[in-house]
């Protein structure tokens, strides 16, 4: 429920991503969480895309599951709760739930695990101190 | 496992779902799913879009799970497994595995559940006999 | 040049739009033209959304035409100008032009011919009196 | 016209792609041009993947045209006619036109400038000879 989360994004639905149904088709929930976690990433203190420049960090998401409990349409606005709810020694667990502004009721709930990537050498490795530490700060 | 599946659709990933990392964008995966079942529904006899446009019957994605395994680029050709594993009184569920043209490693595996919706009534609604029989008898 | 718009629309570019190259795939460019536009009639009051579900008026793209001039990427934060330059009896002409914040070099230029469209008949039909009136307000 | 254009590229519209009124939203056109124009280079020899991953040819869109005439719906099977109807020294121009299987009446005319682009001195280079020997030869 939203008081779980301390940080939202919030975005306004596109005309190009609502369906024939008029409902925003469901492929673009993953890119509202991307969008959101980069938000957040922000929030926190962590520039992704320098941090992927620089090669100081990368991520890819291994699972995500997604509940869509009712619908968005467009021109709503939608606030995108974003909290990271655990971080392994390579791995992170990140909980979203979407309402539209203003409602209580929940549009949408998805949960994903990242890998963090070392892109040059294409494989999984240990998250960063700064990284762990800036989120603990911020969750706790 | 590739052997799962009586139904595979083959695609070839377009440039613009790529991004920055060459790969093809998470995203894109839901879209991969809803057109290689609205191709399996084509194979068993039914034809989605004459079904909801005359109101006989129509769905809505209500939970869903993807793991990405390894990763898909820019003009490869996958091979997506669909079949519907079961049917419930108002709902059903579908899996999905996605392979490389000619490679036996998995790229992507997903489930996900729709219920059969009215779209008059905006509430779900029994499964149609004509749509069990058909999907019987194919995955069996 | 920016002297020429009085309407911008601000956005950042979302990972899911760079391609390969780590530039804004061109096709969400007429999506960024489209979001802008919906943001650029909420500004001069008009709700398009409400407008297009009470069949007040809608709107078909004809003709457009883009000028990729500079590259956009991954997290940069665009300024998109909007302008009714023309209404016709029938069709409106807009103009577009985008710009990094904070920045005087173009990225991206665009124009658009939309017609006034009649969602029951199927047809053109003359722009409303409303919508002139308050465009001319705006621009003169 | 159809006689215009000695390839033909086929593909049916997703689901994904259509927008609240039905039909194909227009930001995927650009998209459709852009797979249209891989298969084209396929179909005369040239492996666009491979040509940009050595480094031997990539290419930059300057400047597109596009003309809506009639709709796309979902599930509609399109074929889309490519020609390059001018090699010149860094740039080459294509020409595309839309039209639903089966029928002669054209969907969507576009226009497109693509400039020869070398990816690592970021600027555009004259038009590798193979490129112009092997479209001379398919258009001619």
């Amino acid at each position: 429920m939203r008081s779980d989360f301390r940080f939202f994004h919030r975005l306004r639905v596109r005309y190009s991503e609502v369906d024939w149904q008029g409902i925003v088709f469901n492929a673009h929930y993953l890119t509202y969480m991307d969008v959101a976690l980069t938000e957040y990433f922000r929030n926190i203190g962590l520039d992704y895309k320098q941090l992927a420049q620089e090669g100081k960090m990368d991520m890819a998401l291994v699972k995500t599951t997604q509940e869509f409990i009712s619908s968005a349409m467009f021109d709503d606005e939608l606030e995108i709760g974003v909290r990271i709810s655990h971080v392994g020694r390579t791995s992170y667990n990140v909980e979203f739930e979407i309402y539209k502004n203003g409602f209580e009721d929940m549009v949408f709930r998805g949960q994903t695990i990242y890998v963090n990537y070392d892109p040059v050498k294409r494989k999984s490795e240990t998250v960063p101190d700064f990284f762990r530490s800036l989120v603990q700060a911020f969750e706790h």
